[in-house]
């Protein structure tokens, strides 16, 4: 094997998903394993390696340049996660150090949304594009926002969390410790509370009064949905107008070509996106209206977040 | 004269500035006019003529290279403005071809805003910063967003409009057809609406009632502020906090190493900009605390928009 290839991780709130990929995008091997469930940071580590270490054993360590990595509240300059509600590890982790220790390789981390932003970028939806902004609908809400051909990183890093956006003031509490963030509504999680809260505070029929509360899934949601349920259908209105709001806000600032959706929630696009057209639509100053296009991920099974963190090691 | 000069004009809702400027951005001569009072774009063209053929012609039209000009909802990629709330002329208007044909100079136009943001970053407050934001605080508000040393304009030309992000969800009716926009709290005729709403609502005493309710101006509520005046402090406590939480949300966007202000509610910045912090952390997620600078324009007579309207020509 001549070629030279690059590993690709996507670590998401859940599962942990890797694949090494060649300079096409072709992803050549696959895999995951849970990201929770692991009492320790090192743990995690060490069942990280316990998998990819016979993979680039197999594949001949020199045949791979290095390791990309996406993650929630990845910082690109220091290589750290720092302080991500949706991951289990608390506080600052050197992310990047640590990987790169166990499989030494040379490691990049970002954070998953700008990770997938660049695979769409590259390989995707927004191929061509100067101007878009990547939203994944997981666990939780994140974005990756590009101008002028740019992921934009702030002065330190961490720019584009759109998931606290405050979408609704005094909302729901969010993960983060604070209230209303757009992801306490909008994300995988979000649904469901919603969910939750209106099926204590209504009486009207539903498919989801056959599950318990607790068992309640954004899957169920969806499946009910495409069933005609009308109040998983309302569910993913109310979700898409909150969606839609804030992106209309969105659109005032960076003013993109396009708004890419990727991730679990998202795979509900069929319902979902067109809600969140008609709310941004709605929301839109004048100048800017019917010019935006809403769009799904145009990469096959969430290969996007794998493609642009191996797309770091180039 | 051998150096080359260029003409920055910076159009705003009220007035129109002007001036001659060297590639040190040193305003050799400047002026103003008064943008309103024209009835119709054909004879506010004439009067800026007015005033400017003389002192084009006695400086030297090979003098000058050309004409840079910020306005509100000015278009950098069509020259044109649209569809602007705080200008007099209504649709779609010309304005950098309009301007060249009367001036016969070359003309590049751009949002009144960006032009500031690019004034403060060659010659101002966020000199060598590749990332921040200009907020400027006048009759509208308006902003320009710098994200790896670039101005965003977005993929048609009017990103920036932070003026229209909603800070009151179903909040006062703005001028753009919209409720609740930050421009309808937080630009000088902003505070003025909510200095009339208390006067009417509350009963407690303050300078403000010396003046009959329609001739209170921004300035006025500044002046009471400075005396002390308790009433006129709160009104400068709610401004900022309206803008402190909007910012909150910025900053989860772009993430700018600093905010800087400009226009001539900014004016009241030692009063102003200390809410502004305050109010901005208080909503500000965990990761980006501490670390954004509020900082008041570093340029003289608000001569921002002008160097930077005159540095398109560069």
């Amino acid at each position: 094997m001549t070629q030279t290839l690059a590993l690709g991780i996507d670590i998401g709130g859940t599962n942990t998903i890797y694949g090494l990929v060649n300079r096409r995008g072709e992803i050549l091997t696959r895999g995951r394993l849970p990201t929770t469930g692991h009492a320790t940071i090192h743990d995690y580590i060490a069942a990280l390696k316990e998998q990819l270490h016979p993979i680039l054993s197999e594949t001949g360590y020199g045949n791979v340049q290095g390791i990309g990595v996406g993650a929630p509240n990845g910082n690109f300059y220091t290589g750290e996660i720092a302080f991500a509600p949706n991951l289990p590890w608390k506080g600052v982790i050197p992310l990047a150090r640590l990987i790169s220790d166990a499989l030494l390789l040379p490691c990049t981390l970002t954070n998953d949304a700008n990770a997938a932003a660049t695979g769409e970028m590259i390989y995707g939806a927004a191929k061509g594009m100067n101007d878009f902004i990547l939203v994944t609908l997981g666990t939780g809400v994140g974005s990756g926002f590009v101008a002028n051909g740019k992921l934009i990183y702030g002065h330190d890093g961490f720019a584009g969390e759109l998931g606290h956006v405050i979408a609704v003031r005094d909302g729901r509490p969010c993960g983060c410790g604070r209230n209303g963030c757009l992801e306490a509504y909008c994300s995988a999680t979000g649904i469901v509370t919603t969910a939750r809260e209106w099926l204590q505070q209504r009486t009207d029929n539903t498919l989801l009064r056959n599950t318990a509360p607790e068992d309640i899934t954004a899957r169920l949601i969806h499946q009910a949905a495409l069933n005609g349920d009308a109040f998983a259908l309302q569910l993913f209105e109310y979700t898409g107008k909150i969606l839609g709001q804030t992106l209309a806000d969105m659109v005032a600032i960076t003013t993109p070509q396009a708004i890419i959706f990727f991730g679990g929630l998202a795979q509900a696009s069929d319902i979902l996106l067109p809600y969140i057209q008609q709310h941004m639509e709605a929301n839109l100053l004048s100048i800017y209206k019917n010019k935006i296009s809403i769009l799904p991920s145009a990469l096959p099974d969430a290969d996007a977040a794998v493609l642009g963190a191996s797309a770091l090691v180039w």
